[in-house]
């Protein structure tokens, strides 16, 4: 019996073993899966009721690492440097405490500008004019001493990013994107997603919990104002939940704010990560711009999410708490369970999207357990070459 | 059957039911509670069988935050400046290592003298001549290197007020507070008891733990040696308990030592924190002087509590292990389990003492109840308006 | 019924007590104690099937405190200098972001040169040719960001201690521990084991868990990719297990490598502390130069290990997670459970070697718990005098 549908190379199959498991385990998920080694495709596979193989839906935070290829691009062209102060390229920036912040710094969730305080985002001030959001965020002084803390940038990390793009380049971080990363790759991911593309959109779910996890999520005490703050920093249709802000509502999706509007598919997802990679056919930047944007710059509790955290400019890294890679892979979870990244030290990258959402708040344990496998069978087959 | 007496205004009703539920449930407790909203009067309740609506009582560590109003009115008036090195206004401080540490750095608990060592303040060098205990902190090493760590100076953190207070003013932190701050205002709250009033004072009990506390106690680790020294690093006539140097002692609540000395009500303390608040009649700083003292400036591990903190200037900040109030609201709580803060976002200004002292190291879980539910009902009241 | 053999000085004879119950409460259990105060012997005692007071033994990571008295020995004659930059010494190493690290950060495992990577040591770049590994970490861009993180540096400290000391005299460290620090002091405890003593030496066992453990250890996420290179980086015989860089290579004892490959006695680990105290008959190095390696340069959470740590320069501090001694003390534990420090407040030094291996990762409850306990027999034996 054929559970998941694609294809594998031989050396991957225990990964097509454990996807399947996951399958027959839980008769509601679905997922789609792809694994490229140097380019070429290992695993592409789908499977469940819901998401098929040409499925395209949103990803949440997943979209913040596919932004970070933007930042990439225009770092290996010279426009923008991490080192050099956000003053430099955003003048407006540099006041009430902010002057000394430079853009490795805001990108790795330290400058404390996770949310506007006091008041809110407008909904266009996150959408399509996100310049005015950036206008107010510039002007405000830092939740914490710049220094003290990093904290998860959920939604601001993305206004913050495009803003820099649109300083240096003149045009927008979606632009920039889809003429110059998307395009010549034809991948199928999207920062702005067309219209016409629309019959093939799976909408995302609410959030799935087991009773296990109900019982946890009743224990826990109530939400610190720091992250309730920066989770509900957005005026949207729908504020009590983050539908408002999903790619559900078209008017998200057609945009694809930095930080949270991606819509594609895994496939679509490894692609653009294989370009991130020594190995790459197509280079988005050298091997030096992702190595310098994949050294770890945040470590510690994470002031917002209230966990063990590490990033890289914008890229979430593995660590204890979410071992998916080697050393010096980079990529980014999302909210409903997505994950992508790029692994140099065994050439892989990885593309997983399921449905429905398991776990709020990051990749799931699916998700980590399909990327560890993954590496096993890169390397099993690098040692028995 | 009236439980608990005083006055609640009708959209902070709900306040008074918790208020009442926990009154209810454990004959042995009573508090007091006070809640000003704009500096009028929401919630003022007093109820249990110990605690009256004019009673004084010590409240540990609460006192910190009203010795930090303290610094408020002094950095308003231009004497003192968070980002100055300490030495600039204490030259014998500028020695060991501690040549840069700035009053931000020491006030947030950074500077590595949360306790004399080797050695021991003489009981006077922590009362009546605190600033001997201050100049032989003054030319010890840190405890850590400055930048490397944060860490609860319990005891120590006053003595360093009082003597920037003193190197500034030439009086003592208690007389300028008495002066300028209390006075003026008439609050119920002393740092340096007067003998008349010692009718009205309630003795602090004993740590009272339930049994599961008494069994979390026991399975412990035992405490490290910079914790042990931090809390018996006063040479007080009982050392093995808190109790020589805690206000039940006359000689402590009669010099009111900025760290752990003072003593009042909590209309007392909620009606100090409403001039803290950009709302105030008779305000002890600006909102600007406020804001930056509110500033997080240490987070994460505490080295002397082992647990996750949040400190700006002086004030414990809320936080996910104690998430008392909004973005931008700034406080102490205290071992006995009193609370009190200023709250920005909501024209909140609170004060709470519980008796017997139910948690010893901080705020109970009533308090954060009681503090979220009155947030609660200022903003359901402001939506509603 | 003699359980332990050796000398107790009466005033600690409650450590007798406790070693003994260890030693009844598990047959296999065997272990050698040796406490000196002042220099002068307080307990010195073996027990159980195993260890007997003659045996000399591999320490793992116990080593680093004894190469740390190396680099004390050499900072106290003006060779070395904890905050100078490490490229003054070592020009090649201040490269690829490395410029600015100190020594005093590289040797509080702060500058993210915690493996080689890409890449693995081959087995002489970590024995005989370590001048080969430094050579090939120096030109490494760091694992994070300097000043972003610290984490153990499991086996390049080694190498890199060796390193500077071969800079700033020229010679091995284990030639300068030999003749310096060993032979004046004939103690028990050797970095090179001299093949005519290898008579004496008690085979390492692999690790032994409980039942409990082992479920523990099942339950347990897969390990970080950061902390596996870090534990796998060198290309020993066995490296599926640490018993190639185990000391029960006979290689590896020869060498001795700075991290880990020390061998020798309870007695002589604490004979060795006990003149890095300020009472030391015949000081390794001045009081100063010791209390400046163990103030605290690092504290929260260890990258590598995943748990909260606390370190000075080299020295592994106490600290919540392992309460063992005094503020200001300072020592080294190892993977198979020894324990060895000196405490200035107490003038104790301390030596602990139990086997077989218990806890993998560092010193077991029983190392802790007899620590403590003649620390509180010194403490009262004072008080009584």
């Amino acid at each position: 019996m054929t559970i998941a549908t694609g294809h594998v190379a031989d050396e991957f199959e225990p990964v097509r073993q454990l996807f399947e498991d996951f399958l027959v385990a839980e008769p509601e998920y679905s997922a789609q899966l792809a694994v490229l080694r140097n380019g070429e495709t290992a695993v592409e596979l789908a499977g469940g009721p819901t998401l098929a193989a040409d499925s395209l839906t949103g990803v949440y935070s997943v979209s913040k690492g596919v932004s970070a290829l933007v930042i990439a691009y225009l770092i290996e062209r010279g426009m923008l440097a991490l080192d050099r102060r956000v003053a430099h390229y955003w003048p407006e920036f540099g006041t009430a405490g902010k002057e000394n912040v430079t853009v490795g710094d805001l990108l790795s969730h330290r400058a404390g500008l996770a949310a506007l305080n006091p008041g809110t985002f407008a909904f266009d001030e996150f959408l399509e004019h996100s310049e005015q959001g950036a206008a107010r965020l510039a002007t405000q002084p830092p939740l914490w001493l710049p220094g003290s803390a990093f904290g998860y940038h959920a939604l601001t990390i993305g206004i913050l990013m495009e803003e820099l793009v649109r300083r240096v380049t003149g045009r927008t971080l979606q632009d920039v994107y889809d003429t110059e990363i998307r395009g010549p790759r034809d991948a199928e991911f999207y920062l702005g997603f067309p219209e016409n593309l629309d019959d093939r959109y799976v909408p995302l779910s609410p959030p799935v919990l087991t009773e296990q996890q109900q019982r946890e999520a009743a224990a826990r005490p109530p939400m610190d104002a720091l992250a309730q703050t920066v989770f509900t920093n957005v005026d949207a249709p729908d504020d009590l939940s983050d539908h408002g802000i999903s790619t559900n509502n078209p008017r998200v999706r057609r945009v694809g704010p930095a930080a949270i509007g991606g819509v594609g598919s895994a496939r679509g997802l490894a692609r653009l990560y294989a370009d991130a990679l020594p190995s790459a056919g197509r280079p988005i930047a050298s091997e030096a711009v992702f190595r310098d944007m994949a050294i770890q710059r945040s470590w510690g509790h994470d002031r917002v999410l209230d966990v063990t955290n590490s990033f890289g400019a914008v890229f979430l890294l593995p660590q204890p708490r979410m071992p998916y890679a080697g050393l010096g892979a980079f990529g980014h979870d999302g909210a409903a369970g997505a994950l992508a990244f790029a692994d140099p030290s065994t050439g892989i990258s990885f593309g997983y999207i399921p449905w429905p959402r398991q776990h709020p708040g990051g990749a799931d344990h699916r998700s980590v357990a399909l990327a560890r496998l993954a590496r096993e069978c890169a390397l099993a087959d690098e040692a028995s070459a």
